[in-house]
């Protein structure tokens, strides 16, 4: 540990706040995370990863940018990282799953902004989120008002681009998403000094299919009953995905899906047979956000599904890798981008469809549709999606929050609830 | 009266709850506006115009159907009014200034969405908007992210077109924004049976260019001090703006800055010369929403300005008249159209100099920020529009409220304060 305080004060990271947070991760994970029963062994290396998520992943990053390449951040699952991997730099996903600083936030930010938007603020403000400290370059997106103004505030503190994304899916915007890749592939050149060719992205194309496609794995075997790995431990991989170098993390996740086939098939699960099956829809949890899916848990349901960014919208679609020249690869991943169903498109019927038949793929029990208190698109769009899950038959339940603990027991008492009925049903 | 209740019930208004908005809002309007002091003689119009909001105006539009003409409803000033009327349909702004069956709304949209969108809703749901009543189309548009899903819940109920806006200025949004209005026009087209041509758009232009420099005239006669008119009076021409036949509504514009050009002469005006002078900023305040400039009239100071959707965001701009060809004014009328500095843009720099540069036009004391609650662009713009403002030299008072009254005296106290600093710098 005493290695990494100076890898940290050399990027910036403000050493005492950051050990604040130091003293409040680790026991949280381990209440948590590590307490669960019956947790597949091979989830030894994503407790590890997260053990040294702010020392031996920054530590690599660091050692690339000293042989010259980039680090680059993002916010959202629409920023291609294929682009970015292609033309040499590493991408992460920002943190933004905690409360740091609010008094310094309010300063920026109303305070009934979304708690993501307001926590990337605050570890920015703080200087505590060392995957922030360590980028290059800070990619955002238009996708929600909120992190849309954010980034113009953010733009005064840290290297920020912003990409425009459209908000229909219509062949106008098809085109017009096209071009705006294409205007991202110009900046990150200009950013690593790499020219982009059909090889490098070919290859990089690859390497992100073939992480998506554990991911893929991973949520094919969760199909099981008894299910074979909670869902906290589901979403932890899947929060790590934004992170991790990604063919370690591809391998690691096959070797853990090579443990859940073993245990499906043995019929041993880390819940009975008989506990609910919930499908969790809605706005990205990102680490230590675990509030949610911890009442569930521990409320004896088990979460079998995300429909979430940090879950199937990160990795449900991939790029075609059959194109052969660059012009037609970059539109497959543009393309590849343009098909995620987040609330912010309008209209966006294929998200309620989506859940409609992930909640009968995986025979769910319930859908516990979550919404980040302010978050106006995953708010107003759950009127729709309630009204097709609840046609299809199965129970819904809303549930907005934040990051404080003040809700908790009243949503432990609303998800006990929903979870009684669903028993008696 | 009597002859309207039949009007209303054959365009479906419900005629029991729209009694009890008929109670309400004339001893409103009594309270606020008319019970003025020193008002000009030309504000009578305006307020006959008041008397029959829901009367003759609606009847006049109800005659227009009967000659085949069309009724297109909108929210926003993003919706080139030019294009509908070249196209032989009349142009209305939809309901939104007052709370209406709050809980009915609850089964569509969040608590926390804005109140200018419940509203909106709430009007539809208790079918107490006649202008929405008559309305042969909607057009919606993607601003902000509440209105954006809010039209696709109300497309369940109404029959909605939703234009889609760029979220930045750069030359690729100004192409895609240009399509997009030959877009509308081929659904207006369709509405209408309509053909556009150069002739007709021409005189569209000329009228709506008309309108907005009557609206422009005002505005300049405000600069005088003592102001020859309350805020309150000018906003609620600025709200008939959106609903007034507009050849007529031009007329009576221009009659009343007869009026005030002679008060300005004269050094007559509402309030003494020493009374503190206020730029209103921020979101639009739709009838009857007279509450802020209400509380701050009411408090010893006068609005002088509003930069509000319903203020000069609407008039500032005009179309280019030079245009010859119809490809040519139809980008014309699609630029303008980009200009407008709505806080949903990104970046959106040219607000604050916009407001800079009015303060000091206007002389005013201080900026009076408005942000509905829960509205995230005007919210998170307002960090930067204050830090501009103050560089200025200009002092700066932040308010979020809703339509309740609940914190009429919370408001009161604090734009009280912040007079009494002004006095007291």
């Amino acid at each position: 540990m005493e290695d990494y305080r100076q890898m940290w004060s050399d990027i910036g990271v403000n050493l005492e706040a950051h050990d604040g947070l130091l003293e409040v991760l680790p026991p949280l994970f381990g209440d948590v995370i590590v307490s669960q029963e019956n947790r597949p062994a091979r989830m030894a290396y994503f407790d590890s990863f997260f053990a040294e998520i702010h020392g031996r992943r920054i530590w690599e990053l660091v050692q690339e940018q000293k042989q010259g390449k980039k680090v680059v951040g993002s916010f959202c699952t629409y920023v291609p990282e294929e682009i970015l991997m292609a033309l040499g730099a590493s991408s992460v996903g920002l943190c933004g799953g905690a409360e740091v600083a609010p008094e310094a936030v309010d300063q920026y930010l109303p305070h009934n902004t979304c708690a993501l938007i307001r926590s990337s603020l605050g570890f920015k403000l703080g200087r505590v989120c060392p995957y922030f400290e360590t980028s290059d370059l800070v990619i955002g997106e238009t996708t929600c008002d909120g992190k849309k103004k954010y980034y113009e505030i953010l733009g005064e503190m840290a290297n920020v681009y912003v990409m425009e994304l459209p908000q229909k899916k219509g062949e106008p915007d098809r085109l017009f998403w096209r071009d705006e890749v294409r205007r991202l592939i110009d900046r990150v050149e200009e950013l690593t000094g790499e020219k982009l060719d059909v090889e490098k992205l070919r290859q990089a194309v690859k390497v992100v299919n073939d992480k998506r496609r554990a991911l893929l794995r991973l949520a094919e075997v969760r199909k099981s009953s008894p299910p074979v790995i909670s869902g906290k431990d589901a979403l932890l991989i899947n929060q790590i995905a934004f992170l991790d170098e990604p063919r370690r993390f591809t391998n690691k996740v096959n070797e853990l899906c090579d443990e859940l086939e073993q245990r499906a098939g043995a019929g041993k699960g880390v819940a009975g047979a008989d506990a609910p099956r919930i499908l969790m829809s809605g706005c990205p949890m990102a680490i230590p956000n675990w509030k949610l899916p911890h009442i569930v848990e521990t409320s004896g349901a088990t979460v079998v599904m995300e429909e979430l960014c940090t879950g199937s919208r990160y990795y449900r679609n991939l790029v075609d890798e059959s194109d052969v020249d660059l012009d037609a690869l970059v539109d497959s991943v543009a393309d590849r981008y343009l098909e995620i169903d987040c609330a912010v498109f309008t209209p966006n019927e294929e998200r309620a469809e989506n859940i409609v038949r992930m909640a009968s793929e995986y025979a769910v029990d319930g859908v516990i549709y979550y919404s980040l208190m302010f978050c106006t698109p995953y708010g107003v769009e759950s009127y729709k999606v309630k009204k097709a899950v609840e046609a299809s038959g199965v129970p819904f339940l809303y549930v907005e929050t934040d990051y404080s603990q003040g809700d908790t027991q009243q949503i432990s008492t609303r998800v006990q609830a929903f979870l009684e009925m669903i028993k008696a049903g």
